[in-house]
């Protein structure tokens, strides 16, 4: 093992309490025999026999009596360079390292390839979900046109704490630092890095394509406001932040963002709550899958790592291996030319000819209105529009020319709306 | 493949359409070579080379041209004598046959052991969710406490339409007939024998253990009113038809059972309408998952045959094969020996003293009441119990008691309540 945090931890813990019943299963009995981190004197929740512990990550890859190493340090280096010399040793990997997946995924699948060994990431993305499994073998014939997942708990539980509660994103966000589920700089979370990543990971596995974080469009939770949510749920929707994975049949493009939503009340992904993940899946041929469950916490996400542990220990006894293919390069389609319903809040002067004017720039820009509402505010008026379906440009270019209107005070939030 | 009904047709059809883009991914190219049914003539939804379709099954398993068999013929025999031959002949099997499998499963998975080849066999639970390979690999070390299931889509459309309509069983059972989702003769889905089989493979793969359709509890919902959906709404709860597998962890005694349940509606399982399917596995490590999807019709089963026969196909080449173990002998824990919380209506007669006389018997058998409320209805009143955790044996001597009183006109069903 290289690392021992939370994940590392609860995996030690995991292996021992399960040892007997994998034996049972599998033949194979799993020892952690090395154990790589930075301070060995800290104290930590698990027990490990003397000589475990080391600082000396090289020599845990290096080690001819080492079978397998599973990787739970996180980050780029010394990551990437620890995973490709195990590899080199001809020991398969086990990872949860989602920053380094979704930036030299290609690298280090490719080396995993050359050298006949399983590299295995369950935990990288929502969890103790299975997720990447069924998409690499059981969906690996589907056709599969859009995978829209909650893979950031973070976030879901500040959403779900504001809409249950009518709270403020300041105050539900204190909420979830206080009570560990947010960081101190919560940056990652709030912003959509943290889920960008796992959508590049999830777009690379599910269409098999190329795809990495800095292809993902991302915008955060920041500015959601109370209102927002309000008018939402009078429309009949919750507002969620989803990563959307699409992949277009004809033309082989994907695009690949992260954004809140508004998402109907009867979809499944509606009722995820707390901080809980889920990934929906629209197959072709399958029609609607949905994986739900704990995406984050440490006996979670050892449950993942171990699934992948005994997958490569069944795997290098039998001198198999899995392979996720080499990844097809696509156009990655920018935000610009993907496609959605909007919901669109305008604060503009209560004045004769305002909403004429304001629906004629939606007009110019052949954005066509579905639903709209207005409610007083003194001597101002707030506009609520949701659009058909129309082109993300087409709706910047009229949110800009609106910015410009003497009439309209503030452009709020666009939110994207997923259909039902 | 032997038999061509709706899913082997559908599967035909997805062999064709995805087969470009499987060998862009695997190297492989997918071919229907021989396709057995016993009636050639008959006009069928897909096109077939000539040649391809005969009467002869025994050819197609015998055929050395032949890589991989395909079984979706369904039933016991020929299905078994048939898939034994292909396997004795080096050829890994996918089926999709839960019959066969619910009741000898052991023999097959064993037959397939001794050969060293795949017999797969995701599309016979759950349709196309993938379940089956999760529970097999990637929760392989998982120690899993329970799995719930609504795996059967008739009766779960039946019970959306009652619950959202107040439709009695009789009418929402003749509208799922005329809309296909039910057969003539709806014996095998509405009295829970089809949940039952799906039941025993499940338990069988999230266990290790050998549970067979005959070891499984069911009651169907024939019995279920419209007076039990409208209690159970005012309660807070749904009424779900569930496939419930537990093992206890201490003992390694296993229950399977499947009944109507009354589910509180905040549980992920609740939200599960129409004909849609879901499975809901906690685990000690992983906590709560669920997986939903469409759980039967064509296509959707095709796309789980399809990822077990790329499956297949990629470890032929390889030379490798999966395995589930030898399924250990456990104890089959009688329902009398399950608990839950128990919802119980009577209709008695509206006089002093008949409450108290009623809840004495609860007392008499230890089982206690959590909550209760009484209606008038003429001169008798009727009364909903629930209890707390109660013994199933409890429960029933409980309501052989109350049946035998005077001032108890009738004993309504017992709806078993899943916790939160």
């Amino acid at each position: 093992m290289l690392g021992c945090g939370n994940v590392g931890a609860a995996l030690v813990q995991l292996v021992a309490s399960q040892r007997d019943a994998i034996a049972a299963r599998t033949g194979l009995t799993l020892e952690v025999t090395k154990v790589a981190v930075r301070n060995v004197s800290r104290q930590r929740d698990v027990t490990l026999a003397d000589g475990v512990l080391t600082r000396d990550s090289a020599a845990v890859v290096n080690d001819p009596d080492v079978d397998i190493v599973v990787e739970v340090i996180g980050g780029i280096e010394p990551a990437r360079e620890l995973i490709l010399d195990a590899l080199k040793n001809g020991k398969p990997v086990v990872t949860a390292n989602k920053e380094l997946l979704a930036n030299i995924g290609a690298e280090l699948f490719a080396a995993a390839d050359a050298a006949g060994l399983d590299l295995l990431f369950e935990a990288a993305v929502a969890g103790g979900i299975p997720l990447i499994r069924p998409l690499r073998e059981s969906l690996r014939g589907e056709p599969i046109s859009r995978v829209i997942g909650i893979v950031n708990g973070t976030t879901n539980y500040i959403l779900t704490k504001m809409s249950d509660e009518g709270a403020d994103y300041a105050d539900a966000l204190a909420e979830a630092q206080r009570l560990g589920y947010a960081e101190r700089d919560p940056t990652a979370d709030v912003e959509g890095f943290d889920a960008g990543a796992k959508a590049a990971i999830i777009a690379s596995i599910a269409f098999g394509v190329r795809v990495v974080a800095g292809d993902v469009y991302h915008e955060g939770i920041s500015n959601v406001s109370a209102f927002d949510i309000a008018v939402a749920r009078r429309l009949g929707y919750v507002i969620k932040l989803l990563a959307i994975c699409e992949c277009d049949e004809a033309s082989g493009e994907v695009a690949v963002r992260v954004h809140p939503a508004m998402v109907p009340v009867a979809h499944p992904l509606a009722s995820v709550r707390d901080s809980y993940n889920a990934v929906f899946i629209e197959g072709r041929a399958v029609g609607s899958l949905m994986f739900f469950g704990r995406g984050a916490g440490g006996m979670p996400t050892a449950s993942a790592v171990l699934g992948d542990l005994i997958d490569a220990a069944v795997n290098l006894r039998s001198g198999a291996h899995g392979t996720i293919g080499t990844l097809a390069r696509a156009r990655i389609r920018p935000i610009d030319e993907t496609s959605a319903e909007y919901c669109v809040t305008l604060d503009v002067s209560d004045r004769p000819g305002v909403l004429h004017a304001v629906t004629g720039v939606f007009a110019g820009h052949g954005v066509s209105i579905r639903a709209a509402e207005q409610e007083g505010l003194g001597d101002d008026a707030r506009l609520v529009f949701i659009t058909h379906v129309a082109r993300e440009a087409d709706v910047q270019a009229t949110m800009r020319e609106l910015r410009e209107l003497d009439v309209v005070k503030r452009v709020g939030g666009i939110l994207r709306v997923i259909g039902s």
